[in-house]
C-alpha cells in the first residue's frame, strides 16, 4: 500500500545525508512539454584535436604546453576561481561579512584520447583516474591552508563544460563547504547515536530491498537514493565505511572504477546519447580533526529528463522553495536496471 | 583597503538570511568562453497567439476556456506539482522518511496581450498584478491545509518557461519550504535579540553607503544583496517592515509596481534582449503562528553572466560545495545603475 501511495501522489522525501526535504510529483510526468529543447552533441571527434587545449602536446591559455601524457595528466586551471596567493582576511562591517577563500584549481584529463568519455574508457583505464583522485586528495590534502579537496566533473555543454575532452576537476579550499557541512553534521549525529556509519545502514536497508538498486559489484553499490532530486541521480557507496578515497585498498579501486564504467555506460545507453551530468565524490574534509563518522561517496546529477533534448528545470520553485521531481527514485532504478 | 581587497581577491560572503556561505572570484571574469550559447528569445510576438493556452478565450489542455480577462487572470495548473484530493501520510520505514504533500497550483497571467512582459508593462499594469497576488495570497493562506503561499515567475526558456504569455505561478502548499526555513530562523534570532528585523538594519546599512543600491522610491528599496549568488541578482525591500504582501498600503503597493517595472525594465536594456530569470517573493508562512520577525522581499536570480547568449552555469562546484560567482556585487550594481 505504501509503495502505490509514493508511486500516485505528491509527496515529499527526507534527505538523510543534508536534513532536507524534496518535493515528488509522480503524476506530473504527463505535462506535454513545449519549452526548451537542448542540442543534442555533434557527432563523433577525432582522437586528437589541435584546437584542444586539453590534447596532449598542444598549447594552454597560460603558454605552458601539455606534455604527450599516455593516461592521465592533471594541472592548475589558467583561470582558477581560487588564489592561493594572498593574505587571509576577515571583513566584519555592521551586517557584511566576508572572508579570505584561499585554494587551488586543477583540471584533471581522463584521457589522451579526445573522442573518449569515462563511457567509453574500459575499468583499467578508468582506474588510472582514481590513481590520479587518490594522488592529488593525499597532495592536497597535506597542505596547511586546505581543509576541504572537492574533486568533480561537468559532462556536456547543458552542464557548463566548454570543452569535450574528457576531463574533470578539482577545487581545494580553505574552508569547509555548506554542502559537505551538512553531510558531516547528520553523519557524525548517526555515528555517535548508533556507533555505525548512516550510509552503512542506509545501503544494508537498500540491498534488503533492492527497489532502488542499479548496480552491485563486490565492494560498491550504485543506487538511486530515496531522497533523489535529478531523475536519473545516483550515488555509488564503498560497501566498507571509508572516511576519504585515500583509504581504498588496490581490490576497492578496482570496483570503484568499475561502477563508475558501469553507470556511465548506462546513462549513455538511457537517451541514446553523450549522457550529460554533473558528478563529484563527497568526503571528510582534511583539516586534521576526526572525520571516523564520514562514509565517502559519488554522486551523479544528470539534468535529461524525457529525452536527449530535454532536460529537468530546477528555477522557480525549486530556487525558492525546495527541489521538486517529476518521476520517482523507484521508477528511475527500473529504467537504469532494464538497460544494464 | 577593504573595498580594493573585494574586487581583487577570491573570497566568501556571508548570506545574513540563509546562513550560507558563497565564493567570489571577481578576478575570474577573464576566461574566455567556448561552451555553451544560448538562444535569443525570437522576433517580437503578437499581442494574441490563437495557440497560446494563456490568451484570453482560448482553450487550455483540461478543455476549460480562458475568460475574456482584460487585465490579470488566475487559475489552477492542468498539471499541478501539488494534489489537494488525497489523504494525509507519514511513512517511516527504516531509514526511509516520506510525509504527504498537499496543496494547489496556480498560474498567474500578467496581461491578456501576449506580446508583453512586466518589463513592458506600465506601473497601473503592475499593480494589477500585485493585487492578483495579495488576493491570492488572502485566499490560498487562509486555507486549513496551506502553510505557504510560493509566489514566483520564471521568465525565458532558459529558465524552464514553456510559454512566452507574461505570467508567472503560485504553488501553496501544506508544509514549510527548505529555503523560507533558513529564512525565518535568521530572521527570529535577529528580531528577538535586535527587536528590530534583520533587514531593517540591512537597507539601513545599504542606503548609509549606496554601493549596492540600485534604485530607491518612496517606500522601495532595489539593490543587489552583498551576498548575491546570481550574476546580476537583485532584491526588492519594503522600508516598512511587513511579514507578508497582505500588509502594503495602497500607496506602498503603487511604490512596489514601480520598483517591479524599474528593474525588470533596467534589467531588458543589460544586454538589449528580453532578460530571462526566475523571481519569487519570500514572505512569513500561513500557519497561524507568529511571524512578526519576518520582513518579507522579492528576489530576482537572472542567470545570464557576460552576454545575451552567455549565462553562468550552477553546476559541479557549485551544487557539491557552495554557490560561486565571477562579477562582485559592487560592480553588477554600477553596471545597472548606469543603464537607468
Ligand atoms: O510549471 P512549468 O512552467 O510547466 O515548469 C517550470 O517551472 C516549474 C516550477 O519552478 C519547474 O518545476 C519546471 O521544471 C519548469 O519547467
Ligand atoms: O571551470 P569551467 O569548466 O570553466 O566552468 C564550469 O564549471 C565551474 C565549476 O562548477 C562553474 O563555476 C562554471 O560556471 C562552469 O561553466
Amino acid at each position: 500500500i505504501q509503495k502505490d501511495i509514493l508511486q500516485n501522489q505528491s509527496h515529499k522525501r527526507f534527505n538523510i545525508l543534508t536534513g532536507e526535504w524534496i518535493l515528488v510529483s509522480p503524476h506530473r510526468t504527463k505535462r506535454p512539454w513545449q519549452g526548451q529543447q537542448e542540442k543534442q552533441a555533434g557527432d563523433k571527434r577525432p582522437s586528437y584535436d589541435e584546437s584542444c587545449y586539453l590534447c596532449p602536446g598542444n598549447e594552454r591559455a597560460s603558454g605552458d604546453s601539455n606534455p604527450q601524457y599516455t593516461d592521465t595528466y592533471a594541472f592548475t586551471n589558467d583561470f582558477a576561481a581560487l588564489q592561493s596567493k594572498s593574505d587571509p582576511f576577515i571583513i566584519n562591517d555592521g551586517l557584511l561579512r566576508a572572508e579570505s577563500e584561499l585554494g587551488t584549481c586543477r583540471v584533471i584529463c581522463f584521457s589522451p584520447d579526445h573522442s573518449k568519455s569515462l563511457a567509453h574508457m574500459d575499468t583499467s583505464g578508468i582506474e588510472n583516474v582514481v590513481n590520479l583522485w587518490q594522488e592529488e586528495f593525499r597532495q592536497l590534502g597535506s597542505r596547511e591552508d586546505i581543509r576541504y579537496v572537492q574533486i568533480f566533473e561537468n559532462k556536456g555543454a547543458v552542464m557548463g563544460c566548454s570543452n569535450p575532452h574528457p576531463h574533470g576537476q578539482i577545487w581545494a579550499q580553505s574552508s569547509i563547504p555548506n554542502e559537505v557541512i551538512k553531510k558531516d553534521k547528520r553523519q557524525k549525529d548517526y555515528y555517535e547515536n548508533n556507533q555505525k556509519s548512516l550510509l552503512s545502514d542506509y545501503i544494508h536497508q537498500e540491498l534488503s530491498n533492492k527497489e532502488r538498486l542499479v548496480y552491485e559489484n563486490g565492494h560498491f553499490v550504485v543506487l538511486i537514493p530515496f531522497w533523489a532530486v535529478w531523475p536519473f541521480e545516483t550515488m555509488i557507496i564503498p560497501k566498507r565505511q571509508q572516511a576519504h578515497i585515500g583509504q581504498l585498498s588496490a581490490e576497492e579501486k578496482t570496483g570503484f572504477a568499475d561502477a563508475i564504467r558501469f553507470i556511465t555506460a548506462t546513462y549513455d545507453k538511457l537517451f541514446d546519447c553523450s549522457f550529460p551530468y554533473s558528478s563529484g565524490i563527497h568526503q571528510a574534509p582534511t583539516d586534521g580533526k576526526d572525520y571516523d563518522h564520514w562514509h565517502w561517496h559519488m554522486s551523479f546529477y544528470p539534468p535529461l529528463l524525457r529525452s536527449a533534448t530535454v532536460k529537468k528545470f530546477m528555477v522557480g520553485y525549486e530556487m525558492f522553495a525546495m527541489p521538486q521531481r517529476d518521476i520517482t527514485a523507484e521508477s528511475a532504478a527500473q529504467r537504469l536496471r532494464e538497460l544494464a
